[in-house]
């Protein structure tokens, strides 16, 4: 029976958007395991309380509920040991930790204030008024104003990235010469502005977009398989 | 015999504070190796030609010059693999890499932003000239302008630390449980700062000040024992 995942679903279905469900369809590709991505919108509370908790990703796998992105993975790497390392060990874990912290202090924001009018305008119809009252309380002013400056906050964004592109000149991937849990944790912020928005966050020649890239072609072309904005 | 490093010192050769000889210092005591730290000045030219270049940290262990304070890490790991490792494994240097990269583009123009003109009242007098005159070119104003909107660049320079605080607040060191060479690298930058200047770059119950302290506290509190600005 393959592991379910409950995954953030925009007006179309086939629109994934959320990064730390991107955290988690990698990291399932990484182990090479099967599983069935079932849509679900952010209103969809009852459908995933089961898990006792009211966010996604939440996996099922057989008997076993994993709710948050980061338990899961520490749960697929201790549940299959046999497949694919997501860590390659306490260090590498270490190192994922680090740029999950990076990925949420730093890009989370700068990406959120450049595309959340683009999300707001592809999310199911029924989510809209719940996502523009939380999202409008936690930025203080309507959407539309959020992103109205989004070409200064790029600017920092691309200066942000600055550790990230030199490690990317030095190596393939954040993590090494293969890519680990620490490149799928950054790669999530890209997946859910590619599946979002055609606001372009980094030039096509950028280290970052290069590997931005090349994430989206590991597992035969995973990623990309799924609609850009 | 001891190894020697060619370590920047100040008008007081007791106050040493290159972020990147402290990286050298912090790696020799990971390692428990014997070392004379050499003060050595901006203009000291001559004295580290025999390296080939003109910057330190530069180390002379027997027969053996390694210049570069990267280099030095590799080469005190491999020479010494009996001794405490600074990297623990590929996946430990993969993140080191990054942390390094982190502290060289994010940290480090924060921090010479707000401690260029204090430098320079603490360098020997004969270093004066060629330090004004080099970082005034590389700043393109004076460096009394260069530090005049430092509580801003120190609002910023806070706000950048998130995901080393947030990982302060899961483990002691950034590395873990114990420091790594990941740690030495930013403490660098710490330590360079407060070697040269009283300005507080953090409040005191800030968890990555909290965490400097406890580099400063590490081999017997050997940071310490320098002298603060």
């Amino acid at each position: 029976m393959s592991i379910k995942i409950y995954d953030l679903a925009g007006a179309d279905p086939a629109r994934r958007f959320s990064p730390y469900c991107w955290r988690t369809h990698m990291a399932l590709k990484h182990k090479h395991l099967e599983f069935e991505a079932i849509p679900w919108r952010f209103t969809d509370k009852e459908v995933i309380a089961f898990s006792g908790q009211g966010l996604v990703p939440v996996i099922v796998d057989g008997e076993t509920t994993v709710a948050d992105s980061w338990a899961i993975a520490e749960y697929l790497e201790e549940a299959y040991p046999g497949k694919p390392s997501l860590f390659d060990g306490a260090a590498g874990k270490r190192e994922a930790r680090f740029l999950k912290h990076w990925a949420e202090t730093i890009l989370h924001p700068a990406v959120s204030r450049m595309i959340i009018k683009d999300i707001y305008d592809r999310i199911d119809p029924k989510d809209q008024a719940y996502f523009r009252e939380s999202r409008e309380k936690r930025f203080g002013k309507p959407l539309e104003e959020v992103v109205r400056d989004r070409e200064a906050v790029r600017a920092d964004f691309q200066k942000s990235l600055a550790p990230a592109r030199n490690v990317l000149k030095e190596q393939p991937f954040l993590c090494g010469e293969a890519p680990s849990y620490g490149d799928y944790v950054v790669f999530g912020m890209f997946a859910w502005a590619r599946n979002t928005s055609p606001f372009e966050l980094v030039p096509a020649d950028d280290a970052v977009a290069l590997w931005r890239d090349r994430m989206l072609g590991l597992f035969d072309g995973y990623a990309a398989t799924f609609p850009a904005a």
